[in-house]
């Protein structure tokens, strides 16, 4: 087992190091894709217990944290998410609990079929092999990213950031010590235990050793992973969400779901940033809704026909119609209808979940087949876009690319599908 | 429509030219995704048929690019596969119409089911968008790759080898007869006109507008190209393909499989290049198989083990192991068992396919969950890795990436899902 005890690790060479990590990763893969569910689920529910029992020690090594940030000047929403409380301590532990009753998804065999040369063809789902988790702040993303991949039979290397390491080190302690009840390799869980930024660098740029860099947090993060990296990176950028209240739009449905998918919660990707009206429906439905929002204490930003049938607004600018405001602030546009609408979708969002509200089906259909976006909805909320919500147990993240996963990923997204062909002696003729 | 008929364009500004093609194709790319599977068949057929009447005009242009090759002194095996006989012209017209009678993948809805919360959740296959194709020598890709992504609802910009220039513009003129037949835009498919490299490095620099590129050809290309790509690339490395003989294989299986997968087709990236075989069974059957072998003229370099139980073999190096040959040459190593020949492929395979011979059940489930390659066989050939024998109607390629596509990669391949949402006024509490 590497060494791995909460604590900081000073190294001089940093790329031999992390390279060293790789090579370790590389070797317990091949272990855990054969890994029985039994062992996975072992492990998870071992870590679990183990989160649970040293509460005084996460909460202990949490505290330096806390007290490292505080002189380090750290603002209290950055100071607020490092935070361990209690009930986080609970929610990391029933989050393993709930991936491991989650079905193993490792060595389905889906499609196999006879093909006229007498050979079987299928596909079976495998693990992807050694994923690298890149995330910032809050610590719990240690214990959530650590379960979906042991369940999915990858072996991970978590780089968190330096302002949460020792609560990183105290979780991955109890990692460990699920992964030694179970049996399974300590190196199928490695913590980088360097607060180093060159460690991202290096991690990034280790191909042979990591097949898969999944970037959690802020747009700068995630900007420099998709430069630097010379590995496949599933990566969750903007989402710049749009309702569009169509001519058609059955104006009760309407009201509740511009409502809820902007004011639900402020702060998240699935937010609705900007709400866009037929412009027979605009003068029926904006002054009602505009009150509403109002009430909620919502900023409206508008174009100029809604300036004049709602009295107040504030001009949107250009710069609004690509902002992910991610506050109670929403731009609102009138359009002519459907074809207005997809436009400024495709010119303006983000690809990641946008909604029509309609009653026709057929400008459902088309809104459905046409729109280029992770989530594509009709009469729900675009709150909806998210891994819970869609029945994916759990996810890692929300891609916004288009290769291999798409949308919430869940352990599904932590797989991929390999082919197998069984013969009697076949041979190509 | 863009000026595209058969002559070499001269541009002096040639990044500006490229990404001028690059917001082309993405404007036609959201045409295309919506066009019925009725237009996309009858572009293809149309193009078929043009194919078929300019015979005349397709032959001359291929004239010009085999007399600059000889005159740049191109070897004999570039000018075979440059030339477009007469059975070739006839083969790219019998692909583009197979393309036609596959199933349109796009549109496809999986898994819709309800959730708890009332909504109903599914996938919807949609194309990529634009890809990028860039190949070298053989002037049918050109047919091949845009009927296929054309097929899947995706506009391609195609960039091939230089020495092929006049002949892919020619069959780029078939094709814009054949999209212009079916009221497509005739930017769904643009040939790069210009022969100049920079033209490649602006292609693989422009993710705004390309999503995907595919290269097609050797070793050198695909490395500058992964090199250099800020765009999602589907390639296509080594095939170090194995056969493992268990010493539970049928001894007359064994003997079919390995001569088939070595000798089928030398020059193929599914021909087997190294032989593992059993101790227990080594003495048995390397004599024989040695012999018909040599018959067939494959030179044999084997281990110290197999050198002693088959006189004359020539002594492989470490080398070798790595080694694709595409030639009738194959390494032969003699291993203690199943665990052994794991390890080996491991280690020297490119994970692209390998086969194992046994009658143990035991055995062959192990090594169909274990070894981590593209495609894994029981009692098969390793020749079957291929588009057409799997049953995906053909290949733009066979994927050695563990991300997305993986294997072999059809119409499929080429597309991606989206969620889409099913609600009735479904708010999230």
């Amino acid at each position: 087992m590497v060494d791995q005890t909460a604590q900081i690790q000073t190294h001089t060479d940093i790329p031999q190091y992390v390279r060293q990590l790789g090579r370790n990763a590389r070797q317990a893969a091949r272990v855990l894709a054969r890994a029985s569910a039994g062992a996975k689920n072992l492990a998870l529910g071992a870590t679990a217990g183990a989160i649970e029992s040293r509460r005084a020690a996460l909460a202990e090594a949490n505290r330096k944290d806390i007290e490292n940030g505080r002189r380090n000047g750290l603002d209290s929403a950055l100071l607020d998410r490092l935070e361990l409380t209690d009930s986080r301590i609970d929610a990391m532990a029933e989050g393993l609990r709930q991936i491991a009753a989650l079905p193993d998804p490792v060595g389905e065999i889906s499609g196999l079929h006879f093909r006229p040369s007498g050979i079987q063809v299928g596909r079976m789902r495998v693990p992807l092999g050694v994923i690298g988790i890149i995330y910032e702040s809050r610590p719990n993303v240690t214990a959530d990213a650590a379960g979906l991949c042991l369940k999915s039979g990858n072996a991970t290397i978590l780089r968190g950031g330096s302002e949460a390491i020792h609560s990183n080190l105290a979780i991955a302690d109890c990692i460990q010590a699920g992964l030694e009840a179970a049996g399974l390799p300590g190196e199928s869980v490695q913590v980088v235990g360097v607060t180093d930024r060159a460690a991202v660098g290096e991690l990034l740029t280790m191909p042979a050793s990591i097949d898969v860099i999944v970037p959690r947090g802020g747009k700068g993060l995630i900007e420099r992973v998709t430069r630097e990296s010379l590995i496949p990176v599933i990566k969750h950028l903007d989402g710049v969400c749009h309702v569009y209240i169509d001519d058609e739009a059955d104006t009760a449905k309407a009201l509740e779901i511009a409502y809820n998918a902007k004011t639900q919660r402020y702060g998240t990707c699935n937010t609705m940033e900007t709400l866009l009206v037929a412009e027979a429906v605009a003068g029926a439905i904006l002054p009602d809704l505009a009150r509403r929002f109002r009430e909620a204490g919502v900023e409206l930003r508008g174009c100029p026909q809604s300036l004049a049938l709602v009295a107040g607004m504030n001009p949107a600018s250009e710069e609004d119609w690509y902002a992910e405001y991610l506050a109670p602030v929403l731009a609102i546009k009138v359009v002519r209808g459907l074809d207005e609408a997809m436009d400024h979708i495709d010119r303006y969002g983000s690809h990641h979940t946008d909604a029509i509200v309609t009653e026709s089906i057929t400008k459902a259909r088309r809104f459905l087949a046409e729109v280029d976006s992770s989530s594509v909805m009709v009469n729900a909320s675009t709150r909806f876009a998210d891994g819970f919500e869609y029945g994916l147990g759990a996810e890692i993240g929300i891609s916004t690319d288009k290769l291999h996963a798409r949308g919430p990923v869940g352990l599904e997204g932590l797989t991929t599908q390999k082919f197998i062909v069984l013969g009697d002696g076949h041979i190509r003729r």
